[in-house]
């Protein structure tokens, strides 16, 4: 059982870390996939005080050292599904499941692009995470819609489990057909299905008949992540103290809303950490 | 007329600064007693992302770096009253006074050390700016309660004008008597008047019969600064975008109250910034 989980991996969490290591709580920092960052693309950022013209990856790679001065360790697993256990709250990330007695929530930006019949069928043929859901879709017909190459790898662990895989990368990509998994360059336009059942996904080159749709992104919509997470103008709702509105869990940085500034978003990410300290010293333990 | 004015000159004043400097706003920046911060005095800080193990004052070094680099001028002088004219303000910096459009607050932590009858008589013999209301008691007897070096000038000064000048340092000093400067070495206790005038300072050390008490602090307390700002748990009272309960004024940083963290000081003056830049742009140019 960590003292804290952090979801995410950009300054907010980094920040949170940081924090977190200084007033010596565990905690687990689960920064999904690395590659993915606006930051890392800036050309020059002036406005970070202190450190001044500097390129957004080199930015990054100050911060980076600086958690490994500091000995702290980012896993590149991503969060799917975050159950509350009333005083814990369990952690499903793919292949592991983690326990933390806080959240700090510090996912990024989040994208409205849901598409047609997705939020309608999740959980009943729509998945965020093929790793978890792949093996009650055995020997049937299942699309992957991929933000991102992580998707290449479900394919083919899906193309062992499946009668047939068809892959949507909305990226550019050479990944190339291989033993079951075709891959087809069209946009997704709605997921189709019955009363209670997928039964096919309609994109801009024709229907596809299938009984899953996986959806790979960047970043997850936040309310799949954790049910219950009051939001506003689409991001989470915080206070000041980037208290949101379930106890115990603190969101920071993009997804806790504008302006989009790296400096914001450190400055959140130290307060929301700051705030859990808070909450786990005056919290009962957790037996 | 200035886009804005920035009421401070610590790490949230310097934040919002960058940023109105980068979106093309003019602004000055009022930085009062530079002497006077807390963080100078930090021997090792640890949590300031993509800076590890530096000590306050060489932060701060970094800090006015930066700012030197974007050719942004601190003035060394303190805003001691402002006016709300409707659509803009009017501010009086002692000997100066500046026009802005718009306001951003960063005075640091209000200090709640208001001593019994000062805001009573404040404006009846009570006064922040010895240069300002000095010339009102020519040939009177005044007392200056000081909490730094600054408060020798104004007494210096009010020892022209005045028939007799008390001084009580609340630091460190070698002040001298001089030309009818009178240094006592007492704690104030409180400040006594009849029903419209003041009498005399109340101290440890017993009564003094003065005329006018002026209180020279690091910090003005910040409902002195501008009237009809809302407060909340002795801080200005922000939303999510550093908005006060006045359209046009933002604060940020630590007079926006807690975690008094830099991190989170320089994301809200940055944040600050960005609002006031907001409003500007929407509004409809001051004639």
């Amino acid at each position: 059982m960590f003292d804290s989980a952090i979801i995410g991996g950009g300054p907010a969490a980094m920040s949170a870390a940081l924090n977190l290591k200084i007033r010596n709580k565990s905690f687990i920092m689960l920064a999904g996939n690395e590659k993915v960052t606006g930051l890392s693309k800036a050309p020059s950022i002036d406005n970070y005080l202190g450190i001044n013209s500097i390129s957004g990856a080199e930015l990054l790679l100050s911060f980076e050292k600086h958690l490994r001065d500091m000995e702290i360790e980012k896993k590149n697993e991503m969060a799917y599904n975050i159950l509350n256990m009333g005083d814990y709250f369990a952690i499903n990330a793919g292949s592991n499941f983690y326990d933390a007695k806080t959240l700090i929530i510090a996912t990024g930006k989040a994208k409205n692009s849901l598409i047609e019949g997705e939020e309608r069928y999740l959980g009943m043929g729509v998945g965020y995470c093929a790793t978890c859901d792949g093996p009650l879709y055995k020997n049937k017909a299942v699309a992957i819609v991929s933000e991102n190459e992580e998707g290449e790898e479900e394919a083919r662990f899906l193309s062992e489990i499946c009668s047939k895989v068809y892959y949507l990368p909305l990226y550019k990509t050479s990944f190339e057909e291989i033993n079951g998994i075709e891959v087809i360059k069209a946009k997704p336009i709605s997921v189709i299905g019955n009363e209670n059942r997928v039964t096919s996904l309609s994109t801009s080159k024709g229907n596809i008949d299938v009984d899953a749709v996986f959806f790979i992104r960047n970043v997850l919509p936040v309310n799949q992540l954790l049910e219950g997470l009051e939001l506003e103008d689409g991001s989470i709702k915080v206070d000041r103290l980037m208290a949101t509105s379930i106890p115990g869990v603190y969101a920071c940085g993009d997804c806790a809303g504008k302006p989009f500034q790296i400096s914001k978003a450190v400055g959140e990410g130290s307060t929301a950490a700051l705030s859990a300290v808070k909450y786990l010293d005056s919290s009962v333990e957790v037996k």
